[in-house]
């Protein structure tokens, strides 16, 4: 099979390359390098640098390629930033996605999996674990790209015959992530433990997230896109979650855990809260899990092991 | 008062400029002439020849003309153009206003009314006549885009304090109207009765549309303005329209009264319907029309007779 993945040198993006070549796929990688990185690719994968806001190129370059599969991830993922710069946010995130769904359709591609949050883009006020029936609420910039590039591929399903289907991931975390990322926190505390200082916590550590491990997610991908190939769930939005609530207070302690740390040498230092954040976040992953035909999600504590593994193995800085 | 209307060489937009310039306030009109024309604006209306999506220019532009209020009008406001470029669409609309609520955040301007749809941002299942209350379901890129605008607009409000509202828009028609607009039918009716040809009716001519005025709209956006002076309604959502139900073959039949052409000279020529094309649309404009202490809408009789004695007094084509 013959897969494109637009961000593909990014963390989740390059987890999901390795998942694509482990099962003997052809890859080609579209990342603009903004925030991927060449090094997170396995040698020898195919990596054509370019912005997906490039309708021109990447149109040609998907016609090129012929991809079956199409995962898009390119995106500008940090919230602060979609909220000093709304402009940059919507214009990758709006513009890039309907630039690379208009490529999709003209290649004719038998499957487009979108990626998108599910983090943020219910309001603070929805039900927890949260289902896909909850209408989105998206109190940022970048929550609202995300919800309209959904609508966006909803509205190529429909008129196009766009075989396409969105995945919202809840706070994804595992090796490779930069501290910069959603779900940085993980990828921050476990630098902190790796270097001997103590975690940062803002607030008072009692907000919840629900930590997904990037494995989930590359699996919730390559089914997503299966079951497209076989004419199924076009139009569907699926939440990638793990249904479980941690504080911020608990990811600090069990990664210290983890790192063999002693709990007062790991004790979080307190800072005020950060305006805007979300207080508690969990999604409800079984409509997807159940229409995937996937296992369980990765335990927490079986996820950080792996990540903690990956950090203590890094010499230098991140 | 110092007033800055996007798109306000428009149909719409100029009908506005002229109600600003009739109470005296003090007019810079930005508009980039794509659709609207120097022609339909009084001599020596200030017109600034700008992309709104020029960021740069439009905040530097702002800054220097210090409104008091800022009328966004400038769109793309074509659904079947978005369907086939839906790129070139949300750019407009979405990134287009943004760079409006940028500048005029950047600018400290006391009011900022923001113009949106009704007719296509509500779901075809929707009750009639709908109200706000009603989650929107945008069935075109088109509404989507206008949709995504009305969010960032309340993501403003909330995180900048700008004081800003949105107005929805029924089927606006008048005099200036081009063919092409979203309610280019009253339009294109009224040249055919000039021009001695019958009404081209897609479909059965039974689906319903709220038409409405454009004198209605521009006295609803400078009761918003004002009302955001004075330091009231910022993030709501006002519906604009007339709560009353025509239909098509209905509006053929009152131009062909008013222009004093027998039924059978102004019969409609049937032509099969076009696809994706709303059954029955009409807003309930209670809510604004309260909140905004507006007379009640116009009757499409006046506003029709109104219309037709400007294309009666063309002569030659629109």
């Amino acid at each position: 099979m013959r897969a494109l993945v637009t961000g593909g040198a990014g963390f989740i993006g390059s987890t999901l390359v390795d998942a694509l070549l482990a099962r003997g796929d052809d890859v080609l990688v579209v990342d603009d390098l903004s925030s991927g990185k060449r090094g997170n690719l396995a040698p020898g994968v195919e990596l054509t640098e370019l912005d997906i806001r490039d309708t021109g190129e990447l149109a040609k370059l998907t016609a090129e390629f012929r991809p079956d599969a199409v995962y898009h991830l390119a995106a500008q993922i940090d919230v602060r930033t979609s909220m000093a710069d709304p402009v940059h946010d919507a214009s990758v995130n709006v513009l890039g996605t309907l630039s690379v769904l208009q490529a999709a359709r003209d290649a004719g591609a038998g499957a487009v999996v979108v990626c998108s949050t599910g983090g943020a883009i219910y309001g603070d006020g929805a039900p927890l674990p949260t289902t896909e029936d909850e209408q989105p609420e998206p109190e940022s910039p970048y929550g609202m790209s995300k919800l309209a590039a959904e609508r966006y591929t909803r509205f190529f399903v429909r008129a196009h015959g766009l075989p396409a289907l969105v995945l919202r991931f809840a706070n994804v975390y595992g090796p490779r992530q930069h501290p910069a990322g959603g779900a940085g926190v993980v990828s921050l505390f476990c630098d902190r433990a790796r270097t001997g200082q103590r975690p940062t916590v803002f607030g008072d550590g009692g907000q919840t997230r629900d930590f997904l491990f990037v494995g989930d997610v590359a699996r919730a991908a390559l089914a997503s896109a299966d079951r497209l190939l076989a004419g199924e769930l076009a139009g569907e939005v699926f939440n990638v979650g793990t249904g479980t609530e941690s504080t911020i207070t608990e990811l600090a302690a069990t990664i210290g855990r983890i790192a063999g740390l002693d709990a007062d040498g790991f004790a979080p230092e307190f800072t005020p809260a950060r305006p805007g954040e979300l207080r508690r976040s969990c999604l409800d992953p079984s409509r997807g899990l159940a229409a995937l035909g996937l296992p369980s999600p990765t335990t927490l504590t079986d996820g950080l092991a792996a990540t903690w593994a990956w950090h203590r193995a890094r010499p230098g800085q991140l």
